[in-house]
């Protein structure tokens, strides 16, 4: 069975999806694009095979043509698509975030739970990427014993002239956010953010951060947020258990000797980096919705709880402070613990 | 546009191969299948959604549903398949080996030859690995300087009780026999297979093997042909240059510490190791046939050299010294240096 | 010339310093030893050609058959005789603390800078460690740009049973409170001890410890502090900079590829790690008293300092909360910024 | 009790070794020298606080205030220094190589057994690489059950423009000769040198050369010699067993990211590299001597077989082909098989 897709916003991201999704692996193709730009919609589409350019994700989303949507487009239409095919009955994968506010998402969370099946599922792509599955079955299979601390490191080699404070933390440290939630098994419970010494590559931005988080079993984390580091694109993690530790590798292939050193070379990008997640994270999901079966991915409450969370950190980044969290009680549909 | 495929063949690889290509990236499918065993075809056809099983490996490449043969039958029958896909001007991939004998690999180049285009490819998947990809454009890219020697280790943690002397040449090391003709772009001139002491651990089998290739360019080769290493399999490569060398960097995703030590792990076998590299390697070929290209993956003139070269080793290992190798001229069709 | 040496308190580490004094590099013996235990000192002067038994300090201090003194006693014995031999003035090497309160430690900064000539060296010897004398090199060198945040971890594999909550500070983060201010040229202005998921291995003791120092120029350093991580003893730094970063490399020298892992040694303990350090930092010591230069290694005004941080985090561990440091202005006699 | 060494030739590692011993560790001091240079000798006797010039070696050797000798004089001197050291009764450290032709390394043999006790260590120093000796212990050890392969690469940054074709082997690979007899405990039964694609910054010179090593037990050995690699010095050995390998580690301390590469530096020639090995080969021989035993590290026999090695390499790079290797039967002086 070929499942058939429609895709809402068609720029930079939403353009690598399709081409990972028409003709994809499990058996997927691209049958609809909307795009606030009706021009750029239609552009995409007469690429496709089997695409129709429609008027408005609305239109995409009610069309009997499509079958499952992903949501890429401008970051405040997520809600309001999202809710949407909730309320179609259709599967949904929406980029991050999903949705610009905690509110938002909640009003999405309860949308689903009325809804009383998974459907949703937010891209957060770094649980499928293999290293960090490396990472998260070390840690559960007992490599290291009952993990203590964490130190993380997400560097971007520079950001854009329009990047801003509150993006390192809501853009860039979301991702870690998400990460420590499913790798942990745990919610996060406090956060606070520290201003070290400014970069002087930065310009007036405050890069960078070191964020500590606070899970809520006690673990504790650290995460070097630095987003001009200029010598290239890099993700660290080590995990500090009871019996050892356990962190990601080097992702060199291959290592050059040459005027005087041993080198590997560093991703210049994520893309680059995590190439392979955007992969498997699609066919997993094309997979799960040809079953039939609740999405298993990144849930509407792994969305919501991430996005609490950014706003408290934002809180400590602009008040300075430890923030606690708390969040409700995880509604049923979401019983199990933050999981992939 | 969907690439109907038919596969010859469907034993654990021809399988392998079916999951990648049905539903595929790219866009292709899988509508006939045929085997010795009949029974297998059908039941093989009957997990798919819409392929058929056919009587014969003859039928499905005369079969107009059609559009491009994946031979992984039996090796001796590859001749016959593959001359048939020629004059049936469909394009074909072929496992290794692409034929049995030098002779028969070589109807198949002067039967292509004949036909004038190059529609044949050869299942030499290391090519498409991303770490011997790095290798091969730090070596092309003039990262350490003019190439000079190379030492390769090629390890299986252990082979079946039917694998035999022979094979450790035939199966294994031509592998590398084509990696190196590849990777350096020159024809290997000479071989001498060494027998160092013989591991207990491999019953009567004579294993390890010391290979030295000697390059057109005089590029001396060494390669460890080790099939019961039991620690795991391992690929290993360095070439030295007049200014530096580069060498496959170690695979595993974690580094986890533990009593004692900080380890990585090694994959278990070659399916572990090479994923990928099957991946790439069937994309690009149903990319390539899709844009009715000429295929530029290993053609049957790498089959025939690698065949030629295997031959020439497995002489030596029989009656000792070292061994010339002659090949004729290199037909236009494969004018360029050997390249993926 | 050879330096005739005297050693104060001959336990464990007095023993080992004599090992490496007792003809030893650049010339130096042991001359006299003194211990409160008298037997002990008589025990091991016999395993000397040269050491006579002396019944104090005090005596050995006095007696011109000394040029050197070196202090390995009881720590709240090292303030009078790091006293005594600056009123000797004969040069004096000092285990770490240099004395165990702050004051006594300013008393000795203040007798020192009266006398006019530094004389006293304390016994943090990671600055001597090879590899952290690389880590300040490529600082130093400009390879990473103006340093932003700096990640330590200090493991232990396990620690005696009479080890306390504060002895993981005054102990144990003391060596990574003279290494941050030697490494980065900087005082250390505020300290913060965070208390994660307490470890089952430590009994009741609080370990491990997540401690945030500021150093004077805003560079944010988090350390870890794990006293029973059972793998091993590993010390890890990492140095954030505006280009680039450096860490300390793994220490095994050999790399075992064996049962499905590639596994390097870790050290056991800490004198497996540091023992180079110990040779370079008394040879190095005895090569400038023989040489008559002042004392270059770590002063009484590093000791002192780092015993005033050590104090502060102490503080923030009883107490919690941020607390910040101020340090008096240095004495010129200590002009120079931290250094080796 | 105070060794006094006096030496014999104070060229540039005969100045290194006075460095090492005068004053050095165990307790030893160079209480003479004599150099072919007078002038050379008095000038660095002048530097010493205890040594004398002396007019000759036999003088020196002759003379009653040196206890033990260390011959680091022009190779062809060697032979008449060391056995007037054995007549003498005194023991002698002897640079490599311990003769210049078997022949002579032979009437040491000789000599050394009819005084009946072992006195002559010649200066092979990579027994005393710690790295070197973690390998060793891994093999013997049983980390990787019997070794069947190895692989080594001995690479240098450069030559000085007299080095000769022959000096690859007699000066350069002769290092791996004894190390290869010391790791496997084994005798070498033949070699053969090959010659790959010559490189273009070696001149006239015969750069790379391959050679392959039989040990008496079936062990195939492969070494790289490469001398213009340009890039740096590094020395890489791999064994392979029966159910494992080992291999020597990087040596880089710190680890640089920056510019898009993690990187470690490579040595820059072999003092560097090697620096510690000599420490310990000297402390050792030394202590040895001190206390009145045999000395343990490479023997005479260990000079001589290397010796008869090295000519039967050199005849195989002269006349090509595999050239077997007969050693008489080892005397019972030697009775341990190769070991440090």
């Amino acid at each position: 069975m070929t499942l058939d897709v429609g895709v809402i916003g068609v720029g930079m991201i939403g353009q690598e999806h399709i081409r990972r999704l028409d003709g994809g692996p499990g058996g997927s193709r691209v049958v609809a694009v909307a795009d606030a730009d009706a021009q750029r919609a239609a552009t995409v589409a007469g690429q496709l095979s089997a695409a129709k350019a429609l008027a408005s994700g609305d239109e995409l989303i009610a069309s009997d043509a499509v079958d499952a949507v992903v949501v890429t487009s401008w970051g405040p239409t997520h809600e309001p698509y999202v809710l949407a095919c909730i309320a179609a009955g259709k599967p949904v994968f929406c980029e991050k975030p999903l949705a610009t506010t905690q509110d938002a998402c909640r009003r999405i969370v309860d949308a689903e739970v009325a809804a009383g099946r998974r459907g949703v599922q937010v891209g957060f792509n770094r649980r499928y990427d293999p290293a960090h599955r490396a990472l998260k079955q070390a840690v559960d299979g007992g490599a290291i014993g009952a993990p203590l601390l964490v130190h993380c490191a997400h560097r971007n080699a520079s950001v854009p002239g329009h990047y801003t404070r509150d993006m390192s933390i809501a853009d860039t440290a979301i991702h870690e956010i998400d990460q420590l939630r499913w790798l942990l098994g745990q919610e996060i419970a406090a956060v606070q953010v520290h201003t070290p010494r400014k970069s002087s590559r930065g310009g007036e931005l405050q890069d960078p951060l070191l964020v500590l988080f606070e899970m809520a079993d006690g673990v504790l984390v650290d995460v070097e947020v630095s987003v001009n580091v200029h010598y290239g694109y890099e993700i660290r993690c080590e995990v500090s258990g009871e019996t050892g530790t356990v962190e990601l590798a080097d992702t060199a292939p291959v290592r050059v000797r040459s005027a005087g050193v041993v080198a590997g070379l560093v991703p210049a990008d994520w893309r680059e980096r995590f190439t392979l997640s955007y992969d498997i994270e699609l066919r997993e999901w094309v997979d799960t919705v040809v079953a039939g079966r609740p999405t298993q991915g990144p849930s509407a409450w792994d969305g919501y709880a991430a996005q609490v969370v950014s706003d408290a950190a934002l809180q400590s980044l602009h008040a300075g402070g430890r923030v606690s969290i708390e969040l409700p009680p995880r509604p049923g549909l979401y019983a199990a613990p933050p999981a992939s």
